[in-house]
């Protein structure tokens, strides 16, 4: 059995839609079991169904909003998310999904599961949707805001498996995420991180790709630094949001158009869930001794089940084993 | 009269919506008076009336899909475009709007105009929609990749005047794109600008901005580094691209669907005309001896137009040397 740490407490709807997404999952997913970390009378008011769940009493929270959560995270080992991560070093569980605050998370996973041997730099990998086929990672999505382009190289040695193996996808395609697509653009890290890339065999790379296609771009694996990644998703969720309202403004002018709204209020909820966080598959934080995986803030249970069902596909295609035996590899070579 | 040169044979659709963008100027905007630059003969096929347009004839042109731009400006004297900025520098003209290749604008506005005394860095800032109320500056779009924050103070200065002047708002706000909105988050760059940012007396400064509300930012400026922004820009586009979409899959569903797009037609035209380029401003390259506008590379003629109209609104309203006044005010002080 894969079994799997859920910190019921983190998150803008924790703990009822965290404990009803477990739920569903232990139902759905037959490999697995799930221990649900915080207050153990709260979990119980919504636990119906407690068939391959257990719960782990913790007495204290971070806050979604907390001003420091590096400080929270690193103060509060009682926590429902500290004692999850911790969980994952003990070996007592095989992954932890959380929808708890992004920037705690990342500390609290470095500090209580632990860095891989040799990974240089953690980051952290949202899967986004395309317009016109499957879904392609973004990363760093914003552990590391600054980054020496080799650590990039492993960052994407860990999405090229993630994609392959956790995706499907058999030859996984990295694009640098570039202001232009000729060779050479870009800042000096760009620039550096593009021949390094470029000359690297376990890396896919079909060179730079502008954000102009970024909702469906010619890669499967889109990286840059961790600041620029982040502001890309952030101006995605922007533009998203943005069109929504612009297209609520324009659609109910005249009498065809509220009509025609009226008709296609069906067809326009299914575009809104299309880019709606549920939909949105969680985030790995890769370059951890453990699973860790982040449901967005705003994760209903179904999205919350489909960080779950993600955490134990990585555990089962042992993601982080084979990203381990290259680095290795690698650094058996440098070392030669 | 304020006087424009035109470069007419720079743009996806030139020359003939260049020339139709200018007679349309003439005769809307009563103090202006216009130069075209391009082929005499091609020009004159397509220029109907030439009342207040007058044409000087060059025999090349920069190609669109130049693959080195900069190179080619600065070999190439007699294209439209360095002869058209070439005017401005001879004050035979006071402006000059071109939607030819931005990197040779930029390359060739600063070999040919030249860049404003003790401005540091040109910077590059396209005016872009809002949802809810009228329109943001986004800067540096792509000028300088990697910048000193205490450049990107004067890009600050540059846009506020140009804000108040130009878009008509009376203290306009400045926000920093950042990946959190708390004061000290982001790279070190980004600390550096927000500390000076807030410290300076003419800059209205209102915090870090992330890019989750770029479409409706609560700042009329957002600046960051040209790398940023212009990865934001691109964004921006490849989400609306992304999203129009997505909403013509879902909205063609079923049979209420397609009855409902039918109805709404018009409507959703009149979305995509909010993020056209004929609806979104020119940018200007802030930081020169004169005014240099780029309209956009697919401009037809009406966003050729309001490129013309910006230019001679700049012009009127003395934006460069209203902002020469601040930087020279500053130098002084800093010289004591």
């Amino acid at each position: 059995m894969i079994k799997i740490a859920v910190d019921a407490m983190g998150g803008d709807y924790a703990p009822k839609e965290q404990i009803e997404g477990a739920m569903k999952a232990v139902k759905d997913i037959s490999d697995i079991e799930i221990t649900l970390y915080g207050d153990e009378n709260i979990i119980k008011s919504y636990l119906t169904d407690d068939t391959n769940i257990h719960i782990v009493h913790t007495d204290s929270v971070i806050d979604m909003g907390e001003k420091d959560p590096i400080r929270a995270i690193r103060s509060n080992r009682n926590s429902s998310m500290a004692k999850s991560l911790s969980s994952v070093r003990a070996k007592e569980n095989d992954a932890v999904v959380s929808s708890g605050a992004t920037q705690a998370l990342i500390a609290g996973a470095h500090i209580l599961v632990g860095r891989m041997k040799q990974f240089k730099r953690t980051a952290i990998a949202p899967v986004l949707p395309t317009t016109d086929r499957g879904q392609f990672i973004l990363l760093d999505s914003g552990a590391n805001l600054e980054i020496k382009p080799e650590f990039m190289v492993q960052q994407a040695y860990f999405a090229s498996i993630y994609a392959q193996e956790v995706l499907g996808i058999a030859q996984p395609k990295v694009g640098l995420i570039n202001i232009g697509t000729e060779e050479g653009k870009g800042r000096t890290l760009d620039q550096e991180a593009a021949a390094l890339f470029k000359a690297n065999k376990h890396i896919n790379f079909i060179g730079n790709v502008e954000p102009k296609s970024i909702l469906n771009p010619p890669a499967d694996v889109m990286i840059s630094d961790g600041f620029t990644a982040n502001i890309v998703m952030k101006t995605i969720e922007g533009t998203a949001k943005g069109m929504s309202t612009m297209l609520k403004q324009e659609l109910s002018r005249g009498v065809f158009g509220k009509l025609g709204l009226l008709l296609s209020i069906k067809n326009l909820k299914r575009l809104k869930k299309r880019m709606a966080p549920d939909e949105i598959g969680g985030a790995m934080i890769y370059g951890l001794k453990g699973v860790v995986i982040k449901a967005q803030g705003a994760s209903k249970a179904n999205g919350f089940y489909n960080g779950i069902k993600q955490a134990a596909h990585v555990v089962r295609q042992d993601v982080i084993g084979k990203v381990t035996a290259i680095i290795e590899t690698e650094a058996k070579q440098d070392a030669q």
